[in-house]
């Protein structure tokens, strides 16, 4: 499983979940429990902000961050590279916001400046989104100095850090991220199921005055049921997922016992030698210049005449290696290495890369396995 | 852990969950267990109709159903004899909805006629909700005769079912329950974080009609996007929580095996001897007839001079079991037995009667655990 999320998973990690169940409703040692999992987090996040677990996957902290700050009505600044970027762009609409976009191309990242530019002119803007890594290209967008942007003209930075967290630096705090949401299956390299999003101050404060002006509706979305029964009340708005928690604690503590600059330089190296075994492969990486890619996913173009999906399979099949395929236009087009977290270890790169260029061999694509293999393993 | 949900956990259904993760959106061999899965639950849920499983617990399903079916300024018939009969009228109220009750004491249970009476007078009602088994007050309502009343009036019903399915017979269509919402933490005994939602084509057609009406927002809590990503095009809305899903696998697996009919016999016996032995201890159960109990979970009116807190704290810390107290107006007056799924063995049963019996003596309450226990030993 190569894939830029569910990864692999450490079998510590699947272990913990054997643990018997407590009552995370009732039980004071579960509450003890969650307090030290949010600890490690905040750890992995770099913040001190407030920490929502949630039972239910990170899309539940997109559409909640949207849902609980921009009212109908309401500008909110979408800044986009990427087809998550533009399903920010798409839930602000769904609820009736009126998203103004940044746009990129898909194989570009953002110019902080041309944020700066819409800034300066939409003065009324209270919110902006920005997606860290845009899973889908591949590519990692300038966080620290949008962050920066957002911060000297007071709007609220909601950032989708999903792909990020844990493999490459994210500073929530020292970078102005206001919102920012994490999931469990991504670089933390925990199952699915479980969505981290980090409230700052002024997103709270953000979040209480469109309730005032607009009540928030419902339960599950909602974040100010985590601020009215969990943080001033310490009562869970429902049952929370006790079991996947355990995975993601133990998750959590394998990453901040290796240390976090370990595992980014460990996500630094993987992908690498990564892109120059792929470009010795005769492969073009998707995005237009390699320091615009993320090191946690690598995006590749389909060379000619190699069909998506045989080619998926083909490497499923014959050399039990799951990668990506794509989705919207990069659909068939465009393959990914998902060498984050538990998956960005040597073994399990150079495993994949041979599959890559033995299916591609076997497909018809002229490449040599030898030259990429050769080259990744003096890389690692 | 004698609550009623979460319960105990089969040591199996634990060691499921180390099963290596599949990535749920790519592999095939995922898609066949899910479907493999599906049947398992309809057959729990004695039903052909659609399952949808969430990631998140089963108030997603609640809180989804409302939004999904009606649209604001629609009226609904909440039929309400407790707390979560009541949270379906106010789920409805904050989406915009306007619900008429059918409301009945909490230590009642509702009466068909009433609903009957309501439903000929108001002929521009839709949609109905109905608890079936009410936890906090231990009661089971009536739903095959509420079911047959709102076939007969065209009436779409939504059962809330999450502490009654694998506990006490549910007939899902012959019972004509629309949209029937279960927990795997409940009766089925699988750690939470999944709902179980099944679909009837009427509830399909309402919701249809309601979206074309009046747009059914957002992805999360949107059955729309079951349907037209997962029913017509074999697509996940997102990443599923896989690892509780094969939790929840091995939990219907167990049930099955054991064959429903005995699974329901097995839950008569532990209630009916738990409340005599109640009784025996001196205690008055809180449901005003024997015959409005559940046979999932025995709620008991705490004695005067028994401190609710306190009880629960003893019988945790001296006898190491924990059992449940209560909410809203039935918070400090009224305790729970969770003799539901796992927890309905001789063996626990005893063990909690036992500590509920001693800690009451410990705490000044006189009566006799030899009693008590001799009674339920008989009966089990």
């Amino acid at each position: 499983m190569f894939t830029p999320g569910p990864t692999e998973v450490h079998p510590q990690v699947l272990q913990a979940m054997v643990r018997p169940l407590q009552n995370p409703d009732l039980d004071p040692d579960f509450y003890t429990f969650y307090d030290d999992l949010c600890e490690k987090v905040k750890k992995i996040l770099r913040t001190r902000n407030d920490i929502i677990l949630t039972s239910g996957e990170a899309i539940i902290g997109l559409e909640a961050a949207i849902i609980n700050t921009i009212s109908p009505g309401e500008k909110m600044l979408a800044i986009s590279s990427g087809i998550y970027g533009d399903g920010f762009a798409n839930f602000a609409r769904m609820y009736g916001g009126e998203p103004i976009t940044v746009k990129f191309p898909y194989d570009e990242i953002i110019k902080p400046e041309e944020v700066e530019k819409v800034l300066e002119k939409e003065k009324d803007i209270e919110v902006a989104t920005l997606v860290h890594c845009e899973t889908p290209s591949g590519t990692l967008n300038p966080l620290k100095e949008i962050g920066e942007i957002c911060r000297d003209h007071g709007v609220i930075l909601i950032v989708d850090a999903v792909s990020s967290v844990a493999g490459v630096p994210v500073e929530t705090d020292k970078w102005n991220v206001d919102i920012n949401i994490v999931g469990s299956q991504k670089c933390i390299s925990a199952p699915p199921g479980v969505g981290i999003i980090s409230v700052s101050k002024n997103a709270w404060e953000k979040i209480e005055k469109r309730d005032k002006k607009n009540s928030i509706k419902g339960l599950y979305l909602n974040l100010l049921s985590w601020k009215r029964d969990w943080f001033e009340n310490r009562i869970f708005p429902y049952t929370h997922t006790a079991s996947l928690l355990y995975a993601l604690d133990e998750a959590c503590s394998l990453i901040l016992e290796e240390k976090l600059e370990n595992v980014f330089a460990r996500h630094e190296k993987v992908a690498k030698a990564t892109r120059l075994a792929v470009q010795a492969m005769n492969l073009e990486l998707y995005p237009k210049e390699e320091k615009y890619c993320s090191n946690t996913v690598t995006a590749i173009k389909l060379p000619p005449r190699v069909e998506d999906e045989k080619l998926r399979n083909h490497m499923l099949q014959k050399y039990g290696v799951m990668i990506a395929g794509n989705w919207g236009e990069l659909k068939g087009k465009v393959i990914r290495l998902g060498h984050m977290g538990y998956n960005a270890y040597p073994d399990k790169t150079i495993h994949a890369i041979f599959a890559l260029s033995e299916s591609l061999k076997d497909l018809g694509f002229k490449n040599s396995t030898e030259n990429a293999v050769t080259i990744l393993k003096k890389q690692l």
